[in-house]
């Protein structure tokens, strides 16, 4: 036996091969991971041509085991699900994967927001989930086109806590395809400190009107709704057990100061009339302070604005 | 002596001749008012064929006495200066007038906002000042060319309170016009009255993503926050001593539901590219409640969104 064939390349299902999971599903089919995709609206570009991917870590071609439009007739549970859906109210993750999800299939949430995990934990209460983070600028170009333009690395780990093998292992392969990947044995803790900065740039970059992250910091009223809101997330978080180093807030003002213009995906979203992600950003973040009984009127302010523009926008 | 020549006929002088101003300094015109105007961007248009106002209260022309771009040479002072230019803190209302005022002038403030007399007052001590709430929708269509499609009424009122003759003589006038007009000695409690509406309204009207009354009433969300604005503003005006009757958020929410849908002047600014009055509207209040140490952030919320939308703007 080969050293090659030791080696684990495990059976891989991207759920929405959007721009997240055509990039990180490709590079895991890059290391010879068997990867299939679940595609709705780019099914018939992806199933004729696979979905070229323009990265900064380089270009390259992903074509997939399998392409399919929905999981009816899916026979070999997969290894590992990888979800890299939008997190809106209409889409029930839980049931999209239903016929996928063998005992042993890990399933992987790779998306925004906070408390994202509970509904499909309470789902599949005997298989394990990973929730991940992925910093990464990358854009759905075109049917079947990605373009990857900074940024990369993932955060994986166990939900709700602990260590994973399975996690591990999926490092492992990410790695060798050249994702920087870091497993954490507190996950919610690292979604809370993504939050920190997702819940005032993201509302801030769509009700500011069109505003980049340079454009809302050379405002100072801005900067200090920012700053509020950033209060009111680490308020939660401490509450959830999750506490922010102390300097957090302001080290994240001074990063967003000196880094380049960016657009949140929340304002790519607005802008392209899709949906936001509002609930999985905002309101989840809301309905964790009302449980802890802390008064959060900044975030329910943007909340309620960004409600109210998406009725308008849609 | 005929009865005609012992009537009021005073003499006005409109500084800032836009949608407002053409319409009340028009109609002080119709009773036989001699009528000046001050007006910038459409001088040409005005001085050659005056102002076509098309009026829900009937079409009129208004052919103003003199019309003048700057107050460099103004001899006669007039009785009353109707100050209907729009309140940002690029204006400078007491020194545009002061080549007008004389010692019997009246100072009309026809103007948005909130604690906007102050400045005026101080520099003008010995005039009175009049302070007064235009409850109408009224569009500067074309230079020379306003429409006036609903309401009218206006509210006046001595600064910072108590009777005032002229301000009686100026109604007698008015609604001689036809102009529903009312005297209040207590002219601050009905600005504080008007923000209890104009604050919340034109905010989301803005930051909703050019929402009238309708669309922001069809959101639940977006109710709850004008109801948690409005009841900041209520606390101010209550420290302000001006209380609202017991019911003022809810009668106010419940005329909104059911009156035709409508766009807050703050909108109407906002879609032109030209300045809102976010100071006179939010910052003012904002500082009263700074004043009176009284947290509002909600009001401050929607200041600093405003604040950011319109940098980006302009």
């Amino acid at each position: 036996m080969s050293v090659e064939k030791c080696e684990f390349k495990p059976n891989v299902l991207v759920v929405g091969a959007g721009a997240v999971g055509s990039l990180y599903g490709g590079k895991l089919a890059q290391v010879g991971s068997r990867v299939s995709v679940l595609c709705r609206s780019d099914y018939e570009a992806v199933k004729a041509g696979g979905i070229a991917i323009i990265s900064h870590w380089g270009d390259f071609h992903f074509s997939p085991d399998r392409v399919v439009r929905d999981l009816g007739e899916w026979a070999e549970p997969p290894d590992y699900i990888l979800v890299t859906l939008k997190v809106l109210p209409e889409i029930d993750v839980a049931d999209i994967i239903a016929n996928a999800v063998g005992p042993e299939t890990a399933i992987v949430l790779l998306q925004n927001g906070v408390e994202i995990e509970p509904a499909v934990a309470r789902a599949y209460p005997d298989n394990e989930i990973i929730s991940g983070l992925a910093f990464v600028c990358v854009t759905r170009i075109a049917p079947g086109r990605v373009e990857h333009s900074d940024y990369g690395r993932l955060v994986l780990g166990r939900f709700p806590s602990g260590r994973s093998a399975k996690a591990e292992r999926l490092r492992t392969l990410f790695e060798k395809a050249g994702v920087p990947c870091e497993v954490t044995e507190d996950v919610v803790a690292a979604r809370w400190r993504k939050l920190l900065w997702n819940a005032p740039f993201n509302s801030l970059s769509v009700l500011g009107g069109n505003a980049d992250t340079q454009k809302i910091m050379q405002v100072e009223e801005a900067v200090h709704l920012a700053r509020v809101i950033m209060h009111e997330v680490r308020l939660i978080a401490e509450a959830d057990g999750h506490p922010f180093e102390p300097n957090a807030i302001e080290r994240n003002l001074a990063e967003t100061r000196v880094m380049k213009p960016y657009r949140t995906s929340m304002l790519v979203d607005f802008v392209s009339r899709r949906p936001m992600e509002i609930e999985a950003i905002l309101g989840n973040a809301i309905r964790a302070a009302e449980r802890y009984a802390i008064d959060t009127p900044y975030l329910k302010t943007v909340y309620a604005l960004l409600k109210l523009i998406e009725s308008e926008n849609r």
